[in-house]
């Protein structure tokens, strides 16, 4: 079984692996050598098995006849939490734990995919953690995270930058995109920015004033 | 090569085959049988042309050196249909052209998966056609579609249902879900109505006042 305990460090961002589609394993590789942390939402534990994969947590409500402790000597030691509140998904019962922990970053993988209610539902729901966690989703096409209100990252030219806001978001100005927002607003539905892209190498700066706005980094 | 001309009758409604992640066999199969008009948008004829199904329209903007003349003899007859607007998405473009068609229902593949911008976009754009075109968007997990004021429809007990406001809805009524909304308000992104279910086989009522809400049928 391959351990991912090579810096157990809480600074590194933990790493949540819900249960949509499963990823490439080389993203999932990535991911796991970095993270001190590991969460697997309750049966992807199932499938996160077959991957020969150590866990340090397994989180859920474990209601369809699902045996947590089968897992107990399987992937000891391991931390089994049992969350039975129907108001929450089982991701956010884990960024909530991961908040009570002290932790302050995530990545989270297997969460899109599958199930459309899901998939919305998990990226949405991101926004409620904007002054607790930072929290990016990751796919084999997407990379997923909360813009501040000020953001700047450097890019190569041509990187596929989608803005998409959860509602309404007003006042947004970038540059080096290559189609420029001044002032903008978008409205999810009605108005989004998807399908632009950085206009050459270098800093691209995102600046909004309501609301809340997701940049996704996606590939074909 | 299989037709699907069984009923050319625009009553039944239209199909589009977007760019997204393919569906299963079984679904484009039952679906084709009653489209009298499939559309294709873009690069997707590649993989549509693999699977050996006749197409009525190809339409897109064909800006990835992609020559679509290649299918004016391999799906002959074939409308071709070039749409360089680059202030919308080719799904969009699609909808308006069967609303210019006075075609009054489409069923949308391949629309989810693979990007997470385009499948956020793809599913929340249809709000705008709420007045002009019968949207349903179908993958294998999901059946997803926008819900009038005044909505009733049976179901077998059990069956999933997730409420999945586009902004802020208000005033939300429903009958026969396990649990019951009674003037309650959803916000995407701070309160849905995700995995709700039917409580017994029967009549599913929802109303809203105001905003617009999705209904996704969803299945593991």
């Amino acid at each position: 079984m391959s351990s991912h305990h090579i810096v157990r460090d809480d600074q590194e961002p933990a790493l949540i692996i819900a249960n949509g589609a499963a990823c490439q394993s080389e993203l999932l590789g990535q991911l796991l050598e970095w993270s001190p942390l590991v969460v697997v939402l309750d049966s992807a534990i199932e499938r996160v098995m077959e991957l020969d994969i150590k866990v340090d947590i397994l989180l859920g409500d474990f209601d369809r006849n699902f045996n947590p402790e089968l897992y107990k000597t399987k992937q000891f030691p391991i931390e089994i939490i049992h969350t039975p509140d129907q108001d929450k998904t089982d991701l956010e019962k884990a960024f909530d734990y991961l908040i009570s922990r002290n932790i302050t970053a995530v990545n989270v993988v297997w969460a899109t995919g599958k199930r459309a209610d899901h998939t919305i539902t998990n990226i949405t729901n991101i926004i409620r953690y904007r002054d607790t966690l930072k929290i990016v989703i990751l796919d084999d096409h997407s990379k997923i995270f909360l813009l501040p209100k000020k953001f700047e990252k450097w890019y190569p030219a041509n990187t596929p930058i989608s803005l998409i806001p959860i509602g309404h978001v007003t006042g947004i100005q970038s540059t080096n995109l290559f189609y420029p927002l001044q002032g903008d607003s978008l409205t999810l539905g009605l108005r989004t920015g998807s399908s632009n892209y950085v206009a050459q190498d270098g800093i691209v700066s995102i600046e909004h004033n309501e609301g809340d706005l997701l940049l996704m980094e996606c590939v074909d």
